[in-house]
Order: structure tokens, then sequence, then C-alpha cells
């Protein structure tokens, strides 16, 4: 079965996009540790980030320092940190994450941004691209 | 004042060695989520991951990529995990985790690692590269 982010790369699923291009979609975390919260997948369905082919895992990489670019000239943060885990959504995502404390970093605390809000970020990131 | 990292790189403070070539190290992180944990650093002293000049970003993240993968080869884990947070140290430095559960990737539990072990871990893991 298609994975989840499969599916939102069809359009089968709405997400709030950020950036795409032939290999890569960004788009914002329905579930954001933080304001801003984007995950960077490809669009190949592979399950772990260190299975990709080297030239794909390369080009992720790629495609997720330009999305961090963009998501720190719009989102005020100490930084934006990343990370890849991939124990819940077996397709290859790389998180970005506006953080001002360790705990942002942690998955363990979760906030609350309205569908309306998303909208409104994922359009002023990707204009910041 | 030199970042502690760059003390590493200079030999002044020891390391548990993976790896190293021109531009760029890997040791075991001395407080480590895991078994394995692995710093990756970048030789130039900068703070923040995004700050990188892109082909230095670039070329950390592909020499990240062959530690994972004789990380993945030394250590029984469910898959590496990846993370940048760079709260404490201001000197880039990208973790490679062996991990098995989402509290292998908080920072918050850490694993008690005997120096003998540590040392045998960094030969085995360079072994695998």
């Amino acid at each position: 079965m298609a994975s989840l982010f499969t599916r939102i790369i069809k359009g089968e699923i709405p997400c709030h996009k950020v950036a795409e291009d032939d290999n890569f979609i960004a788009f914002l975390d329905i579930n954001p540790n933080t304001k801003g919260h984007t995950l960077c997948v490809p669009k190949k369905e592979v399950d772990k980030l260190f299975d990709l082919d080297e030239a794909t895992y390369t080009g992720l990489m790629q495609f997720s320092y330009k999305v961090a670019g963009a998501l720190e000239k719009t989102v005020p943060c100490k930084r934006i940190g990343m990370a890849v885990v991939g124990l819940e959504v077996p397709h290859v995502h790389v998180h970005l994450i506006p953080i001002n404390a360790m705990k942002d970093m942690t998955f363990q605390h979760k906030t609350e941004v309205s569908a309306e809000e998303m909208a409104s970020l994922a359009a002023r990131i990707g204009e910041n691209l």
C-alpha cells in the first residue's frame, strides 16, 4: 500500500505545500513541534534515509538546505533544527524545525496551528525560496 | 576561543575517532544517547548548519552518509537516526544515532559506555567504512 506521503505526493491527501520539484516535495507537518515545522520528502518511496541511493540522498539534503533557508527567513527562531527518525511513517522525511530550545526537538511538545495559519505560513515560506 | 570540537580536531582534547578526511571528522559522542552515537563535524568552525556554504554542507552530508553506513553495519539497531540541533556547542555537528525507539532520539535518555568499549566501537565502525 502506498505510504501516507506517497498519497500526499499524488494529491490524494491534501497538504500545505511549501516547495516541489521533480524529485522532492516539502510540506508543513500536520502535527508540528513548532510553527513552521516542515517535512522534506523524496518522491521515491524508500523507508530508511541511509537506504536511499547516494544521489537521491544528496539531492534530498540539497533540497532541504533551500527549504531551511526560506524557513529561517519566515519564522523567527534561534535556528532551524534537522531530524530524520522515521519510526512512524516508513517513507523518508527530513524534519526541519524552527527551534528556540531543546524541547522543540524532542517531538514530545506539540503546537496547535490553525489550518488558516498553516496555509499562510506555507505560502510565505514558498515566497522566500 | 576555539570551540570544543576545534580543540578535538586539533588533538588538544582526545576523542574516539571513527573517520577523518581533509574537511570532516567523525568521533563518538562522549555522552551518548545509545551505543555508537557518533558526531560528524566540519573542520571549518561554523555555528549553524544552514550557515555552512552549500558545498561544505553537501560534503558534510555525504561524509555522514558513509559514516552512517559503517555504523549500521557495526551496531545492531532498527535504523540510524540523524539530528542537527546545536544549542549547546556552537560548531556544526551531525548526530548519527543507532535507534530502536523514539526515546533514543530525544537526548533525554543517556547510555553509559566504558572508555574501553568506546575505543573498541570506534575501531570497529572505522573498519566498516
